[in-house]
């Protein structure tokens, strides 16, 4: 099989991307996220035949947000949105005329690392997404881990805190609401309120008030060395680590992988995730440890993952 | 392969069992448990050939506590025991004449009952083994899921409370100490202290102090209907099923297993902890659900599951 | 000094009553909230003229929610509305022509239960209100503890749970998240969202949904043996008793009262908290225990209690 | 009256002093602490014969740990020894001719500091004193908060963690568990065990391994600037400041002092408390705030503060 097609939807934008079989993107196109579920399957379709005008395609495959089935056509439950038993595949396969898979756009961009990106050459990772939320994908012996129902590696939702902070998904304290892009803007904001006077910096990049914080002025003020902002960073990253030690105890990959928009930062987040890591792992000094890496394909991992899966059929 | 010898490493007694391609168990040798490993190591010797002397006997599988490495040859570590990389393979085979496969005791009991138990049937199971302690295993796609390094589902060490209690590993909060037999004793006895009111069926079984109520009497107080010992297990439950909807979130398997001495209590316990697990499961409208299954094969499970694993080499 | 008034600002009403010294209110006048901060100066000027129409009083006693300072003057801030350094006692007195006693809402509960109602005959009382949050307020020798700058006894912002939920105050994990109606409410649809099958008799009050499900509804709901609306007030119970244990260690009172919204239920709710308190009382068997009481005065105490303390200037 | 007698009961020995008015002490006997209680108070009256063998002296304090009854005559419970009901002003009564006044010793080296030391010139103060435990004291308008039954002010033993450590005292989660001296050992061990790399400073002044780490190294290697050293001290100071913003939310005092061992670190401790009290003190922004003093008396405190409780009678 040769060019695949991978889609993902983004709050803001749906991109669809023709790749081919070494994970190179040919041709991209995009249009903005409609605000229903119907309104994202029209442009769905409307980016694949857009993307696909010049190029001869064999498959699409879709990163979606939330809970796919075990027959990756439908998604079940998105914790943050309101699609339920969504027939995703069937109504996008309606649209256009070529073979569609759905993904969890978590487990496309931890496919897409692991083929193409930071993750070659290992066959068991566990990769954390760490962008608005937290998502997670499983590789075990080179295959991707659904689980038995399609919904394996939905690591945002797991319990950090018991009766601790509300959850999209309704429950309370999953690591998602700790370790996400969101938490990251909580931890400067409610810095930021508390001791102002570490905040300068910070709260200079912004309209000046904690509420007006958002997170590229939390990544440049720490760039800059803003101690509210260094310290928002590190918070996230005590909680990113401590999951990453369970993860070790329950998964036991030869390396973790660490991407989603956070990670861009680089060593800057990267570093103290290590340390925490470090910190809560059992048996630390009796065991071999697998690596932490950054991710290396950035916001292009799930699209070439899934155009990766879709091409496997 | 025909017959092989199953050995468990208990608190009190080293059990060797020869055992056939069906789990059957022929026949049965025990020898107390000595209190330094290479005394445990000798032993296992006496108990393999006093159980092997009227049976040709191929391999021997010995489910040991603690981390196994990914060679199934050593034992890295032990949470709640000293024994650090301890080579127990290479000093059994130096014992006996017979090829020597370790596993961690909670996988090989996994794998009985998958295998010979209540398992039968499917091929991804997540199995929690509720004892002194807590341990796991899991089975994905019909294989035992070993991790990179040897040491996945090590369930019991995941963090449950963050700056929870002290655990034998060094961490704090471990499931652990919160879902196992220990676990259950503490609760009975805190409540017996705080209200022994309603613990008068509970403390007339022991020396009638909240400090000699053992686990054996809260299981008995239960079944009399004693408010306290009911709370308390239903306490045990609480925790337990909240960590299984995180193993759902994790593994997805397409059914769980509740093992270990805890599950002898039946419906008694497992009724509640599917409640919880209920409970705490994400999106739980939305998705199909794992059973929660009790073992079938009580103490025997460690032995059949490792002497089988021992026949597949 | 003879009949005084007593203005309690509720989320829909503002009621001013004219009590006499031994309690009893005399006659009443109520008007709606405005939503604006000098919308309900103006309308407290409006109830207590109306109330005053018929008897001469001497001061105006207003409860207010938030935390008044150490002149009794102004609210320095209010969790959850945007009430900022609000001269109250000021511009009072400029829209009527009488002394103004501005005081805590929970504060001058505490002072009306402990003068007019079930704390009559002791000297150290702790009160706590559980209303849409939770409120309290400390008797010590017979004097309200309002501490150096006005605003002790803000019980519903300890923190219970670190990295719990968020509150209004900005901080996370406060007592008012896990002791209050809106708890309780939240308690209730989570069970009921969980385990529908145990809440027909709590969603047939409302409208069929979890989300339709409002106190009145758990109150009958649990009148009329509903699961889960006996386990959310038993929720609520664990974390109330609890917290009641911990104020025991603090200010060790002879005895604690417990009033708001939640304590018209009785013994419903309060022998859960009994025995929650009991519970996690430290030393409890060895030392003497402050009674657990409920409000005797219902929705009148801050009337009553405000318009006391004003009397006493 | 003119001089009296202050004992303070310390873990390995019993020290009595003559103290005066201005809270000088003049003369002081010391004994070596026996194990029993009966032992103790015999040692009591050897160092009280002792140190008043020149001096005229009117009556004897005594500091006692644990939970002291409202006639100062009783210690109830101690959380951390095996006192129950002790009569001990009775008993020491009769071995001296002098009226004896039981104090628990938080208690005592609060009002120590209040009359004689930092507290000077206010007349609301909450004193914490961090040293192997967590002990209490406050003052209320000038006067010593001892609570209905004399037991108020335990803070040691408010649960800052629900499921979290175990404590002396039955309970879990006790302030005690994170923030004291035992605490603080616990930390750097767990550091030093996860992050040896971090940790020479600290390893090099015992005996090299993480189980040899003791109080006097952490300070030590703090000053020295071991980052596990530095980061344990962090640690404390985040339970120890969260705990003074409760303690603002319930007492509203004019000022904290800090005493206790760990105290003698003076900013390197005290710094780190008073950033962490801020950033969770509820409405930080708009309220007064309550100073965070450094104890001055030291080791003192409690003598010459139980010594003037006597002196009151």
């Amino acid at each position: 099989m040769g060019l695949t097609i991978g889609v993902d939807i983004g709050g803001t934008k749906i991109a669809a991307g023709v790749v081919d079989e070494r994970g190179t993107i040919l041709e991209t196109s995009t249009v903005p996220t409609p605000p229903t579920a119907d309104g994202v399957i029209d442009a769905i379709g409307d980016a694949v035949r857009d993307a696909s005008a010049e190029y001869e395609v064999d498959a699409v495959g879709i990163g979606a947000p939330g809970y796919v089935d075990d027959k990756r056509a439908t998604v079940l439950f998105t914790p943050n949105l309101t699609w339920r038993h969504e027939a995703l595949k069937d109504k996008v396969e309606q649209r256009i005329d070529l073979p569609v898979v759905i993904e969890n756009d978590a487990n496309a961009a931890a496919w897409g690392e692991y083929k193409f990106g930071v993750g070659t050459g290992h066959e068991d990772v566990v990769c954390i997404t760490i962008g608005t939320g937290l998502g997670g994908g499983v590789i075990i012996g080179g295959r991707l881990h659904r689980g038995r129902f399609g919904v394996a590696a939905e690591f945002g939702h797991i319990r950090m805190v018991p009766d601790g902070l509300l959850c999209g998904c309704g429950n309370q304290g999953c690591w998602e609401q700790y370790a996400s892009g969101s938490a990251l803007v909580r931890y400067a904001r409610q810095r930021a309120t508390a001791t102002p006077e570490n905040a300068a910096i910070l709260l200079g990049l912004g309209d000046g008030t904690p509420e007006g914080v958002e997170g590229k002025h939390i990544s440049e003020a720490a760039r800059r060395g803003c101690p509210v902002a260094v310290d928002s960073f590190r918070e996230l990253a005590r909680w990113a680590g401590a999951g990453l030690a369970d993860l070790a105890s329950l998964f036991d990959p030869g390396a973790f992988i660490v991407g989603g928009g956070v990670s861009d930062e680089g060593d800057l987040v990267l570093d103290p995730i290590r340390k925490s890591y470090r910190r809560w792992l059992v048996g630390s000094r009796w065991r071999p440890h697998a690596e932490v890496l950054a991710a290396q394909l950035g916001g292009k991992a799930g699209m070439v993952g899934v155009a990766d899966l879709a091409r496997q059929g």
